[in-house]
């Protein structure tokens, strides 16, 4: 190899990382003063659900389409984000003539339950005065899910021609359809599972220890002091970054490319070019989340187990459903691998649904339901395409 | 589900974290006040290799058996370790009658440079006064094998019948065998690879910024104050240790089993068994081990890629080589995957090398290298026996 430099190693200090502004935007919103009662037992009041809306609702207010984020995800689908300035998570499927058509439906989403983007989570007020912060209540998938079919009544729809998601939000769409059979006419879980698997929660609790272990935490009450736990935040993004992306997708990225040529060992510098692509990451995530938004959804996603919510029979949260699934999983997602939605799939046909379950090939790994895949783009448009004309939706 | 209980989510302060106590124990090794000129240019002097032997070196020298640790591992191969208390590493595999048989092999293993077991590593004093701390030169892996060559030849063996070790330890292997072709009359890389991806350069490096977040690490001089970044080094571990599992291994010891019963989704307390065990897995390993250390070693792991070395080339490593090659991999170890062994054993036939390459079937993850896993024994002890008669090696 080359000679490392002759230098003791450099170490760095820590990096300095700006302060959150996404609780300094306005989003659109809702109110609901009465509330919600959650699965904990607890209500919830007055919830406030941020939302955008993208198209138009026909007359029959049959062509709605509600796409659920994931982890980090937010309402701004389609349209660039007003917090980071850069374009919606979902706008290569979301839009006029993509897949999910705006000049033919009314697209809608909203952020979750628990979020840091409008919707009521730890970061928002309480009726009695402060934030919420850690007393927010613990929320379940099924709360998130609630909350969205409060928002969609009050939008005057009764069933939605189809409920989108990959990763967390393919865990909403399910709920969904197990919740509410016949107000999903379509569904479309993305790279998701059933239930989140002991690998999932184990990478989910070191994100959790890495927040704790910031000092800046204070036991989650960082936000009464005006700091927040940066550098905690940072390590979990970075880490689950990791899990978003394939072996193979790291090596083309980056391989072990270094910066400014051959670097040698150090023990604190970035020498790699992927060292400084996930510190980048980790630093700009702490400027758009909370901490305890987080750790409250990470926790609803650990929980999320539909089968165990049925007997420990996942066919029986879908008996009887009528609802037309499209699920899709990508071959290089050892996150949410391919296996657990062929689950879902055996499930769904011991239930006599309607399903098709298509495996695509990307070396993208779980990210891939974000990033451009064709076959996807194709597989969602022509499901989509046939279920409005089962659903008898024209080209009106 | 079961209902989630209707109190706010209780938040557990920081886990309390014992100091570290590997530094208070006395260990066997060999001083050389020469030293050891280190690939960056550095002479690092004086030098002290801590190590262990089990058995008896035979008259000509030629029963001589080095085992190489992985990054946490140790010299404590095959007795009980006197920090943890825990048995040897690899008890299962080194002792009388054992596949590395004791009764037959001279067996040496000896803490790495850069280690803190006793080896000369950043917990170590300097000349001058005060420990090395974060100015502990950057080490390869050439360099931790060299100072092994060094104490291979104090000991009065010219050649090593076997070189042997998994993950890290399987990277000196090759080393071993790429720097001392003639010294090296069997060799056996287990789970490991010819260079570090950047899937692992990107685990590694979410470890050492978990370190570096811990206000305790102060930019590397804890050491000075009398204090250790226990809860960075935890984070840092409990990230590892998912690495070093599989899927289905975490999934039949844990799955989603909580702890007492169905706890409801909380903030921050561990609900699932699998967190337990993780907080669990990071705790204890702060007792024994330096964060500098592990900054050191993992970088060194980093920065290993013995093709390039050889202008790219990886068969070049091995041109002319004698060594009898035996490579192990495990089906289900995601870190250093198969295809990292067949891309080794590809260029060691290029090479016209003497190569076997065993893939074990097992769903233990990385992990398995030191576990009990029959097919392995199998075949190290076929391997070892089958070489012992090629070089000339008795019963006596």
């Amino acid at each position: 190899m080359d000679q490392p430099p002759a230098s003791p190693p450099p170490v760095a200090p820590p990096p300095v990382v700006p302060p959150p502004v996404a609780t300094d935007t306005t989003h659109t919103s809702i109110g609901f003063a009465d509330g919600l009662l959650l699965e904990c037992g607890q209500t919830l009041a007055p919830v406030e659900i941020a939302y955008r809306t993208y198209g138009t609702l026909n007359a029959a207010a049959s062509n709605a389409v509600l796409v659920c984020h994931a982890l980090t995800g937010d309402q701004y689908v389609a349209e660039p984000n007003p917090v980071t300035g850069r374009p919606g998570w979902w706008a290569s499927l979301v839009g006029p003539g993509k897949p999910i058509d705006t000049d033919r439906f009314f697209v809608i989403c909203s952020n979750v339950l628990g979020g840091c983007m409008g919707t009521t989570g730890p970061l928002s007020s309480r009726p009695e005065g402060g934030l919420w912060g850690t007393e927010f209540p613990p929320v379940t998938m099924a709360d998130m899910v609630r909350a969205q079919a409060m928002l969609v009544e009050a939008l005057g729809i009764s069933r939605l021609f189809c409920v989108i998601g990959g990763s967390m939000g393919g865990m909403q769409v399910l709920q969904w359809a197990a919740a509410f059979p016949d107000r999903v006419f379509a569904a479309v879980p993305v790279a998701t599972a059933a239930h989140h698997s002991a690998q999932n929660i184990a990478f989910n609790e070191v994100s959790r220890q890495a927040i704790a272990a910031d000092p800046d935490f204070l036991a989650g009450h960082y936000w009464e002091r005006g700091v927040v736990p940066a550098r905690g935040l940072a390590v979990a993004r970075m880490m689950a970054h990791i899990t978003y992306l394939s072996e193979a997708a790291l090596t083309r990225k980056f391989g072990r490319r270094m910066r400014g040529g051959e670097a040698g060992p150090t023990l604190f510098d970035d020498v790699f070019e992927v060292e400084t692509y996930l510190r980048h990451q980790g630093n700009s995530f702490v400027r758009r989340f909370d901490a305890n938004s987080y750790l409250t959804i990470t926790r609803a996603m650990d929980w999320f187990d539909l089968a165990a919510d049925h007997e420990g029979d996942l066919s029986a949260a879908f008996t009887g459903s009528r609802t037309r699934f499209c699920l899709v999983s990508f071959t290089s997602d050892w996150l949410f691998p391919t296996a657990q939605s062929r689950a879902v799939a055996r499930a769904l046909n011991r239930a006599a649904a309607n399903v098709s379950f298509v495996e695509i090939a990307s070396d993208k790994g779980h990210d891939a339901f974000l990033l451009d895949e064709p076959d996807f783009t194709r597989t969602l448009a022509g499901f989509l395409a046939g279920c409005a004309e089962h659903a008898g939706l024209g080209n009106e």
